[in-house]
């Protein structure tokens, strides 16, 4: 990236050589993104951040099928970049279905089967939950949506880059993805459309992307997202070969030593490194502040809505009571996560739970 | 920026250490933004372009008021990325009245009083175009729309950064500003929105920016953007001073030289780095190229667009007959422009001119 925030500063719209330069660089980063999920680069359309994919794919897939009708599937648990464009677009008239999901968080496809009617233009499942981690069965219901002919997006922000993504395989007919989730830089995003699907540009006014999103390319975050594509696509196998032990490890020690916690997501379809606790009596917001002073930066859900300090919609979906998501806690471990990071995580978490349970009225060991 | 790129990772959104640096940096932009532009941070949303600004402020302000009405102003010069989001708006039930500009290209603030009806919800007016640099009367139009209680933004992107941007002196309900157009970085940007005016988010799922932009924040390109807000500020006067001859020379000899060449955009009312002209005779995407392969970077108006190959919706409205439009160039000097730069591309552009011209069936000198 550097070259292209010290030296090189073309618009790869501009019709002279620093133009040229940039351009290249951007078609370049557009191949190793398409290369990453096994598609082509002019089905890729580079977006800002996941949110900017979602809303495209969203309002821009369902404004392109007016003619055919007005309702939209979502499942419950999809990211609020998905769930708030669908509640905008059922204020303009669109009608939305939200499937379940079990207390694993899993979507049961057939639900989604029932869910489709004649006047269905839209289905958007993601591939994993950005909360829990746990993965969808999505190439059985890009199945059902292509059979019944009706455009199928999948929210693959938390799995691309982690774990493999093949848009046929998935049979996904949009597919958003996002480069700071795999040691990418921010700024940098993406939303593959298959050949032949129509969308409406949510940013219009320009010639970039086909004339399919508009503004000046982030040159420096393009180029680092290709390079975080094809490191991700050669690294894949072994990062997750070590990181999966790590989190099971964590899990294991955390469940032995914490009594009354339980861990969100589905036991075997869940992202490698996600471990989405809930530890009963306490708050998570609190238990992440006291983390955080150690040194260990935690979380609680997705960052985008964690200062909103709302209950978590996704542990609601799961069917986990208001008391017991409350004190949620999500750890995410990746490439450069060790032993001794899980060993500190793992010795940190039960001495500050005793502490702050000792001060609940409710709590009886 | 580069501590953000190479170490620095935290989501601002974060409840953890990681986090709370990167939210401080990003709030610190903010008031150099806001600074920049004599304004509170509370009043800046960061946006990934100013086209994505740009489509907020058509979209969002006019969304917000649809109670009152369906109308909405704008020039008949405007960038593309007001005209297309105001084109797709048409076709939603918006009505759209475009004001003509003179043969300088400013519109004059009397149309756009005569245009404003009952329910006009938005007057959307460019304080500078990008193509030819003229300047217009914001100022104003900004005091006739306040007075008659209408929304007003303006397309600050051609002058934040470059000549003095006051939103109270603009009387700006709203203004779109892009770092990449004063030496900062690309993919940051900002839409300032005075409080009290109301606005919908374009892109919405999650609690950046007040719930007004989505997305995770961009943090190395935001603080880029502060720091080159800062510097802007401080070196706005004497960057002028510099550039402002060093252009009035290059006009000075260019249209010395070349015979049939017509300097476009207002004599004095025009932004001091541009100098657009159009050749007769010649296409200007042929001299464009030549000029690059002798290392000058000239443009042919706006680069959003140079690719289309288009005939400039700008010097059409200017009333710049077609044939006279194809010979368009745009050279920008900036702050590292030198009297060598100028000396070089006064001496290239005439041989080039000639040489087309001798093989141009039409030209008689």
């Amino acid at each position: 990236m550097l070259p292209f925030i010290s030296e090189e500063f073309g618009n790869p719209q501009s019709l002279n050589e620093a133009g040229m330069v940039a351009k290249n660089v951007v078609e370049e980063a557009r191949t190793k993104v398409a290369d990453l999920i096994h598609t082509s680069p002019e089905e890729i359309i580079f977006t800002s951040s996941g949110s900017e994919a979602n809303n495209t794919a969203l309002w821009g897939l369902a404004r392109a099928q007016t003619g055919k009708g007005k309702h939209i599937i979502l499942s419950a648990v999809e990211h609020f970049s998905v769930l708030h464009p669908a509640r905008a677009m059922a204020e303009e008239g669109w009608e939305v279905t939200q499937v379940p999901v079990d207390r694993f968080g899993r979507v049961d496809p057939s639900n989604v089967e029932q869910a489709m009617r004649k006047d269905t233009v839209l289905v958007s499942i993601q591939h994993a939950n950005s909360e829990v981690g746990t993965v969808q069965p999505i190439s059985e219901i890009g199945r059902i949506a292509r059979e019944k002919g009706v455009v199928f997006h999948t929210d693959a922000v938390a799995t691309a880059g982690t774990l493999p993504v093949d848009v046929k395989v998935l049979n996904a007919d949009a597919l958003s993805l996002a480069a700071g989730m795999f040691y990418g830089p921010k700024g940098a995003a993406a939303l593959y459309i298959r050949r032949g699907i129509r969308i409406r540009p949510l940013i219009t006014g320009g010639i970039q992307e086909g004339g399919r999103r508009a503004g000046t390319e982030d040159v420096p975050a393009i180029v680092g997202m290709g390079r975080a594509c094809e490191l991700a696509k050669a690294e894949m196998g072994e990062r997750n070969t070590k990181v999966r032990p790590l989190r099971d490890k964590l899990e294991k020690f955390l469940t032995e030593t914490i009594d009354r916690l339980r861990v969100n997501g589905h036991t075997t379809e869940r992202l490698p490194g996600y471990l989405s606790v809930c530890v009963e009596y306490v708050e998570g917001e609190t238990i992440l502040l006291t983390l955080s002073t150690q040194g260990i930066q935690a979380a609680s859900g997705s960052a985008c809505a964690s200062r909103a300090l709302k209950e978590s919609h996704v542990l609601a979906a799961m069917g986990v009571p208001p008391e017991v998501a409350q004190g949620s806690l999500l750890f995410s471990l990746g490439k450069d996560s060790s032993e001794e990071d899980v060993r500190r995580a793992a010795s940190s978490l039960p001495p500050i739970v005793a502490r702050l349970r000792a001060m609940s009225p409710l709590y009886k060991p």
